[in-house]
């Protein structure tokens, strides 16, 4: 008998808990594949850290290779998932070409998604800190801002860029807000013409105290910490709207800010919104053993699966909360059940007690509440370190850290400004001679204008062969059929000699034939023209 | 009387140390500038390591404002020098409005470009070796493939993804081949689907050995060394074009591959061209004291200056030759200069032998000649670490670095592929009435298409007031004069009510709208209607 296949897509600690455990029980017993964006894990409490330069980027994630040894490891977007035939739809590689994986079990742990769709500008405008990019995004953001206030001649540009707002007072907010008052703090003295007064640091949290999380005493010692830091801690105050200069409170105040971090808003993943299944507050309903109901062999878990945990949940707390020890728990006990059913034994429903919660609050301090017991200062944020240090694989790598830690605290905060090069939305692609652009069944990445040389497109029938149904000289396009109606490539594009395209990416040459009315009129009447009115869909659904 | 203010524009090893130099000597008798495009000074050597994930980014490059204490650092790009009035014009922070800086001297410390223009296709497709980011975006695209292979399924998409080209047999190139070989080798263990033989690794050279800087045995080793790490060299072989692909060599034979790291073709600075002084060789030509003959002030120096060792030089070895040992002696000359000038003292001319080459081969391997003595191999090698750590600024800081250098040769590689989020180059853009988007006198970032809402454009005029010229609604659009014009902005653009714009960036918009026939069309119309036929630019050089 065949290996049974089990896929997991999402790599956070749901997915690779559940892969981990599952290896360990089932020993060669079943092929594991976890499919996952990035290629690596990252140790989200961490980001706060990245993001005020605490830490290094490589110091917060480990390669989900070296995690999980034996199960394979896939760096794709699934696109579709078809349940009935067992079948998943990834995008990998160049990305163009949909490949299909069948699976015996389907674990979905891929999370949620920030969704900031409630407050005007703030999708646009706000910066979050969700994945690692976000924190390296902040970290030079901030400094960015520093830079440009050191040598800015505008008094009301200089304030805007001395201004920082974090909005929510949960673990996210309260940590981040810490680590950029000290990534600020630790900088200052090299850019001679800030002063410490003019930089304000403000937290924005809409109940009436921070870190509700936690039993209000560490609250409020939370509170009074970060502002003996100079930390302004606004409480019963929300966020109205952002632009780029300013953000808008709900009591009408407007701050000039460059600045605006939001750790508030969270929907459900993009791909899970697609699937059709049933939902509850953003979430996959699942059963007391995370079994997605309905569905042959589909699991669910972590924050994108709402797991009672009784027999009759009705409120928000009779659910497992979006924590990462949670995630652990969940993941392991469903790796644990995924053998059981695999070997035909009886499934076990999820129970857990939370043993506690932690906050760090920057400049080594932290607060903790472990087993009813309450902590705070230098020791809680001992306890937090080590949480993390026992979870990293390997002896050597923990030492790496441990070191890096206390030099970190020893030399002065790194503010370099270290950005990959932006990726152009536009660039000049050569082709040589007979090579193909695109193929049958790829989706288009972009759109081609030829700048010299020549296209042709080009069917393959089965009886007669290939055939030629039109060529594209200097000025000509193509792609626009494939992005702005709904079809995947039905035939070939191939050179017919060495030539140049101007290619502008997917979204954004969307966005703008969209946008600019009178590209949007042209495209149209050329859609409709070459390949009929029926090349044009309503919604974009086909080839996304 | 006031002081003199020096401005260096150019923060690499010439600029640093002719900064730092001036100002020991100098005390605080002088103001100081040192202006760059990135706030961190890169220890170009250690690129490849970077690249081959030997070391952290952070562990090569030092903030300039740690570096340079009592300088100005400014992060901004220079885009106009003025030498009659002694004013720099530059952009900074959000870029947009022009700055204008004066100086009494003027140090031009910019370096050289990079130039694969005679080469069809490398421009575009081929990866450098010259900043930071480029060493980040080599690793990433490393990792990338070896993830991409993991999972391909057709052969011929694998076998390209598993060749890896470089491309010139210098110091650059000998040493990124050497890097990118054994952060491949420390990480196929990770990839069960990719076996050994399946990846290659080629160094291109045109001449008939590698290291033509070094004495032949040395070379001869470095090759040895290479070939016995499983690369192949190919000496009198170049590359003639390149796709995204596959290259094509000098003899005809082309090499499937989607990796060409070119460490060939250097051009002048594109500032530096802009400038109308003489040059020769891409360079900027200078007396035996570095100052720019016919220009008040103005010195240049590193590898952006043909400094001349002898009085009459004909010959390329009559030059100072581009390496950091040089333009770390050329930087501390000038700034020896500097100071004789200002204090009205005799000027010295600059004079230099070199003391050797170092070259490192990956896998704690170097080659190098010392003051006529050859030294090769681990000994080489520690040396060249040496050499680096002696040069950065702090104790803890060389301790940091040295601890890391240690611990990371006992870790696995990191194979995370992190990175920043791409910047989009289309995104919308909300404003609150009353917001201005443009001022007088800015220069372009993009195109604005008005999705929701309404803009005015405004003039101010000094005795009627403010006068409003036209107002764009939805569908309208704005920006486009000045990007495919020849004007920087004449009046101001204000929301006049909460509006929602749709943001293309300034170049992006600019190929597209030249590439398309249809579109480039329309804004010539566009534009001669609305703003006169002579706010047609032939170039756009007004505001670059």
């Amino acid at each position: 008998m065949a290996k049974a296949k089990v896929v997991i897509v999402g790599g956070g600690f749901a997915g690779v808990f559940a892969a981990k455990e599952l290896r360990r029980k089932i020993g060669d017993e079943a092929d594991i594949e976890l499919i996952n964006k990035d290629n690596y894990f990252v140790f989200q409490p961490l980001l706060p850290e990245v993001a005020g330069g605490g830490i290094n980027s490589s110091d917060a994630i480990t390669s989900l290779r070296l995690l999980l040894k034996k199960v394979q490891v896939r760096l794709a977007e699934v696109i579709k998932i078809d349940f009935d035939n067992k079948v998943l739809t990834v995008l990998q590689g160049t990305r163009r070409m949909p490949v299909e994986i069948s699976y015996d079990h389907l674990v979905l742990a891929m999370g949620q998604s920030a969704d900031l769709s409630r407050f005007p500008g703030l999708t646009e405008h706000a910066l979050t800190m969700k994945y690692m990019g976000d924190a390296f995004t902040l970290r030079n953001h901030v400094i960015r801002c520093l830079e440009h206030a050191d040598v800015a001649q505008v008094p009301e540009i200089k304030k805007r860029l001395l201004t920082f707002l974090v909005v929510g007072g949960g673990f996210s907010g309260v940590e981040t807000v810490g680590e950029v008052k000290h990534l600020i703090d630790k900088s200052l003295r090299y850019f001679p013409n800030i002063s410490p007064e003019e930089v304000k640091v403000k937290l924005i949290e809409f109940a009436d105290r921070i870190l509700l999380e936690l039993p209000e005493s560490l609250g409020v010692y939370a509170q009074e910490q970060l502002e003996k830091h100079g930390i302004e801690v606004m409480t019963g105050a929300g966020v109205n709207s952002a632009t780029g200069n300013s953000a808008e409170l709900t009591d009408g105040q407007i701050i000039p800010t460059k600045t605006l971090v939001a750790t508030i808003g969270t929907g459900p993943n993009k791909l899970v919104e697609k699937l059709g299944l049933e939902m509850q507050w953003g979430k996959i309903k699942v059963d007391r053993c995370m079994r997605v109901p309905g569905k042959e062999n589909v699991w669910a878990l972590g924050d994108a699966a709402l797991i009672p945990m009784n027999d009759e949940p009705s409120e928000r707390h009779h659910f497992a909360p979006p924590t990462a020890q949670f995630a652990v728990r969940e993941g392991k006990q469903l790796g644990a059940n995924l053998r059981r059913v695999l070997k035909g034994w009886e499934l076990k429903e999820f129970a857990y007690v939370s043993q506690g919660a932690l906050a760090s609050l920057g400049a080594s301090k932290a607060v903790a509440e472990v087993n009813g017991i309450k902590l705070k200062g230098m020791l809680a944020w001992l306890l937090w370190r080590s949480f993390y240090l026992s979870f990293l694989p390997g002896f050597v790598t923990k030492v790496r850290v441990l070191l890096n830690w206390i030099l970190h605290s020893f030399v002065p905060r790194n503010i370099s400004l270290i950005e990959a090069p932006t990726k152009p939305a536009t660039k000049y692609m050569h082709f040589r001679k007979g090579d193909n652009v695109f193929d049958r069944g790829m989706i288009a990445d972009g759109f081609y204008t030829v700048m010299e040389g020549g296209f042709e497109l080009v069917y393959e029938d089965p009886e007669t062969g290939e055939k030629v149904q039109r060529t594209y000289g200097p000025g000509e396009h193509f792609g626009e059929r494939i992005i702005l109606g709904r079809a995947q490539r039905t035939g070939r594009v191939r050179a017919t000699e060495n030539s140049i395209c101007l290619w502008i990416a997917r979204d954004d040459f969307k966005r703008f034939a969209k946008g600019l009315p009178m590209l949007d009129e042209y495209f149209q009447n050329y859609i409709a023209e070459k390949f009929g009115p029926e090349a044009l869909a309503e919604e974009d659904e086909g080839s996304q």
